[in-house]
């Protein structure tokens, strides 16, 4: 065996994709991989490069090469179900529980060279090497499954290997924050039907989590506590805008909701981040997801088109004041009718 | 005459609609303006409520009245036509050049009484009543054209508008930002076909103009110079990126683009608001947009959807260092590939 032991009795093994990209399968069967990707060898698409935006103070990551990406294949073409022979996928197993691989249209990218992002920024700021890391995280092998269709048992490899990758990434030294994602639905960019979430490890930290830093250092300067502590204590005490809860989770409808549907999940003993949860919250994830995510198919008797995000800590900064939290929030308004962006 | 005279010969005139909202006719052809509103009379919704959602330290405006509007009514029942016998819109005339009235359903309204807005924000921020003012233009009586097809007379005129609602808005002791703009295609989450914008008037600075006032009193302190001069500048020295221009206008598509298609508008002599700029440049602003408006929609040859949004320097803050420019994005990443907001 050359696989790598994680909790819940998951078990890691790599192998490496035509072109070189990694992919991860997690199993709880003692499954050997040994399968070899068959498809012709490529070569990976060059690093890309961040641009300051400075009229915002924000990188902006430039990624032409992602315009000729697969969209929305029919089922009988999807790059994410198992290889089988005459149809050869990015994944060369004939079956898998959950796997990972890096993405292949990637907008950050592995290197062996990251640049020093200035901490002063400026219009003078060059561009630089757009380094970090896109992965795919594949929920199942089942096309035509949800996330809230999982087992508890898949649930929970999901969350050993969104654990695994988010202690991996937290090692890479260009890495500042990691950002674990699921979007469903065509409504909010989904380009492929199965399945699937995302991972993005960024090299700077994204301007929402810069903010919400931000807030949350005010916060423990001004009363030494933890935001989001005072924010779930508030949730408990008001009591209506709670959606459900176990011994370790609780899911909330929160005070000042941005979007029309709007639910976050937080462990009740804060972490910093995923890879910080102890067995027993890992554990009882999976009951609160499921519940969540019906309750939110349904308002309208529908898929929702939803975005799951994991909010975690920076991996070097802000680990005293922010918390591991899942914000699921949906555009939809009623059936049919969208919330989109406003002017800004 | 009861009108007001505005530049252009243009001329404006203020109607009550059956709710006691205002409606503006701006004429350029001494028209009167005597049509009664003949709908049931009807209540105005209350004042809404903004939170302060404590994670970002940003205001929310709760809007759960606007779920009933109205979603893309067939040509027949587009309330932004003029009256006619049998079918009664939001405009009592038979005919208009261009209109501003008050939103039948604001996510902010204004109010006699403002409440203060607290300088320091934190969890214990109690909820505001939604004060501001959210209005619709209509920039022109013709259902089937679209902003590019205007006339340079109609631009012209919308002009006028937009310049007579930000002077007058900027006077409400209660308003801080003022953003005119336009969502085309359902894409953006438009309701209505008919060619129309609307001017947001906030009590608070959202957060894109707090982000780009912090940017910009940045890269004064460090330079002494306004930052969208600079990035002016730095356009015009590249070349590359200038789309068009004319004497008083420049269209350019920025160094670092967040769009798949983005182009940014800016007046060549330096204002901070839409109210401030010269004769000249209302004139010469026509051409430039339908240029930038026509070359979008022939990069796909299609309708494209898109967001052209003003940003102004705010009302009270920062009139030093902001500057008007006019920046339009668009989502379309190919026909039918649309680009949505990331997982933040």
């Amino acid at each position: 065996m050359s696989g790598k032991k994680l909790g819940a009795g998951v078990v890691r093994t790599d192998r490496l994709l035509m072109d070189g990209r990694t992919i991860r399968y997690y199993d709880t069967q003692g499954q050997e991989r040994n399968a070899v990707d068959q498809r012709e060898p490529e070569t990976q698409p060059k690093i890309g490069e961040m641009r300051l935006d400075p009229l915002n103070n924000e990188w902006v990551v430039m990624a032409a090469h992602r315009q000729t990406r697969i969209f929305l294949p029919p089922k009988e073409l999807n790059p994410l179900a198992p290889s089988r022979p005459g149809f050869l996928t990015e994944i060369p197993e004939s079956d898998y529980e959950v796997v990972v691989f890096d993405n292949r249209s990637p907008s950050l990218r592995d290197t062996d060279t990251p640049a020093k992002i200035p901490s002063e920024l400026s219009l003078e700021t060059p561009p630089i090497p757009a380094a970090g890391k896109c992965e795919v995280v594949c929920f199942t092998s089942n096309y035509e499954a949800s996330f809230k269709d999982l087992s508890h048992h898949q649930i929970r490899t999901v969350m050993e290997a969104w654990r695994d990758r988010v202690a991996e990434l937290s090692q890479l030294t260009y890495i500042e924050h990691i950002a674990p994602f699921e979007n469903r639905g065509e409504e909010v960019g989904v380009t492929l039907s199965h399945p699937h979430g995302q991972i993005y490890a960024y090299p700077y930290l994204p301007p929402r989590t810069e903010k919400m830093l931000a807030a949350a250092r005010n916060h423990m300067e001004r009363t030494g506590r933890v935001i989001l502590d005072d924010v779930i204590a508030r949730e408990i005490k008001d009591e209506t805008r709670i959606v459900t809860r176990n011994e370790d989770w609780i899911a909330y409808v929160p005070y000042a909701a941005r979007y029309p549907f709007e639910i976050h999940v937080a462990p009740i003993r804060p972490v910093p981040d995923l890879a910080a949860l102890d067995e027993r919250a890992c554990e009882n994830f999976a009951p609160i997801a499921k519940e969540v995510l019906q309750r939110l198919d349904g308002v309208f008797d529908t898929k929702m088109a939803y975005i799951a995000a994991w909010h975690q800590a920076p991996v070097r900064v802000g680990r005293d004041v922010l918390r591991l939290h899942w914000q699921i929030t949906s555009v939809r308004r009623a059936p049919g009718k969208l919330k989109y962006r406003d002017w800004e």
